[in-house]
């Protein structure tokens, strides 16, 4: 007979597409699938069906899995509730008990949080965050999400919805932010807010460049990315104003946490030295002294296909243990 | 023979005077003492004759006080190094090995923080904070100071140095900050801030005050509270202005932590319905949906004259435990 090998399940609810992995005690995922998260008749209905597709993973391996728990990284994801809270970008509303109806079809742990909680938890289970107790991780994508660790610990805070570093708000009376205020981090450091500062640019300014012939409405972050690598100013200007503005905001959460390393994670993460170095840099010259040199901006090790399914997966081997 | 009591040595570091105290399990001061913290020919004498009083504080009680160890609460403590490390307000320089040479006079355990942090540990063991395991402790005196305690561990960061929200930057270039950089929340939310916007207020605007007649170089921040009390415009605009600038940064540091509670400490935490209350509303408008209704502010628990030494005594407590 075969060895039995333990894995747990990781989950990622996104938008558009939920992602399903199994992963082993080391990392590696060992079988995936997804299915879209949109068209279903009801979130009872959606969870039946996540459940019999992680069951079918189960199966189809030539040995034995053995599932521990379920893990699940979806937006406002509460960790003490295991409910999903006033999702923005989910067909259903209100709060959902996501981890109540997979408890009921397995009876095994099951752990929710929000997706940049659970890629912090990534980080420190299986990236470059192992052997750290106080880092910070930022997902850049569409928004800016952050997880928390501090002391060793995932911090959930009292609400179970610490680590919003996206909604602090850095510019008074500045770019509306979809959460209702004004000038929070995520409407300049992000995909969004990158497209948002070259159409500034391109309105402000009377720089030459490529980008004033664009559709806006086909603009994407990456093709600003791929104007500034070919020397174009105005899109240089867009990445450099990106990143004082995450510079001079992580000198602030520094101040606050005091982080070993900051790690960067998502799209814009890719933009090494067209965001990463200077927002380094800015950080640097606006650090309190005490600071100095006890902190740098990194790359997540998580790797981009994969952060998702494995950090969710971390939630359930950070509690059962790796031994 | 009398029956033997455990204490722990609390002493608070200030720029002016230097406080002793002997602490038992229960946070009651038993006796206290000070000294000048200046002129002292070295460091290594002021530490000397402060073990001197130390040791005489044990011996003048009738009955047996067993020393457990010692606290030190004192301007960039670090708690790692057992070191204060280029305190603006010290006369010696540098870096000082304040627990080394405590250790040698005592030989029991030494531990050294920051005023701030020692008196959220003072909440934390002896004031309000007891059953709270997500709290910020804010210190308002000429500058701001502040602890954090996150998932029920006091906040160190990886430099030893987290919690400096006083130098979070929340007005971009906003007042000059006595650590070289602009707009720190501690240049508009402290004594010194709350001057500092009385006289702006005297100067960008017409309203009527009796603090117009008043030589600015004898006004205290306790004056600015009695003309409030007493109707004058300008005072109460003052402390208004003070209130929106903290609330609005306690909405963001919310963001990052999800405190349950925020406690105030200090002159300018006793003027409570001027600061406290207005400060919680502006808070409150400002703060993400997730935290409404999580957190809210409050006074410390701990007495005006006795936090400092309870705080750094804690230092102790917490580390062998009470029971």
């Amino acid at each position: 007979m075969a060895e039995i090998k333990n894995v747990t399940a990781g989950i990622d609810i996104g938008g558009t597409n939920t992602v399903f992995g199994l992963v082993d005690k080391n990392g590696n995922i060992l079988s995936k699938d997804l299915i879209p998260t949109k068209g279903h008749k009801s979130f009872e209905e959606f969870i039946y069906f996540s459940a019999s597709k992680i069951k079918m993973l189960l199966n189809s391996k030539s040995y034995n899995l053995k599932l521990k728990g379920i893990g699940i990284g979806a937006p406002n994801g509460n960790i003490f509730r295991g409910t999903i809270e006033h999702a923005a970008n989910l067909d259903w509303k209100g709060i959902l008990p996501v981890a109540g109806l997979l408890k009921k079809e397995f009876n095994l742990p099951v752990k929710v949080t929000n997706d940049a909680n659970a890629a912090a938890l990534g980080e420190k289970l299986f990236g470059n965050a192992k052997h750290i107790d106080n880092f910070i991780e930022i997902t850049l994508g569409t928004g800016l999400g952050s997880g928390i660790f501090a002391e060793g610990k995932l911090l959930y805070g009292h609400s179970g919805f610490a680590g919003e570093l996206g909604h602090v708000i850095v510019k008074e009376n500045g770019r509306q932010c979809g959460c209702g205020r004004k000038g929070c981090l995520e409407t300049y450091v992000s995909a969004t807010g990158l497209l948002s500062t070259v159409k500034e640019l391109v309105s402000d300014t009377e720089e030459v460049s490529m980008m004033r012939d664009i559709d806006f409405n086909t603009l994407t972050s990456k093709d600003v990315y791929d104007f500034a690598k070919n020397g174009d100013i105005l899109a240089l200007k867009a990445f450099d104003f990106t990143a004082y503005i995450l510079g001079r905001a992580l000198a602030d959460f520094t101040a606050v946490l005091s982080p070993e390393k900051i790690f960067l994670f998502g799209g814009l993460a890719e933009a090494g030295d067209l965001l990463l170095k200077p927002a380094e840099k800015y950080m640097n010259e606006d650090l309190l002294r005490v600071y100095k040199n006890t902190v740098s901006i990194e790359k997540s090790g998580l790797k981009h296909g994969e952060a998702a399914i494995l950090g969710a997966a971390a939630l359930i081997w950070e509690e059962i243990g790796k031994g």
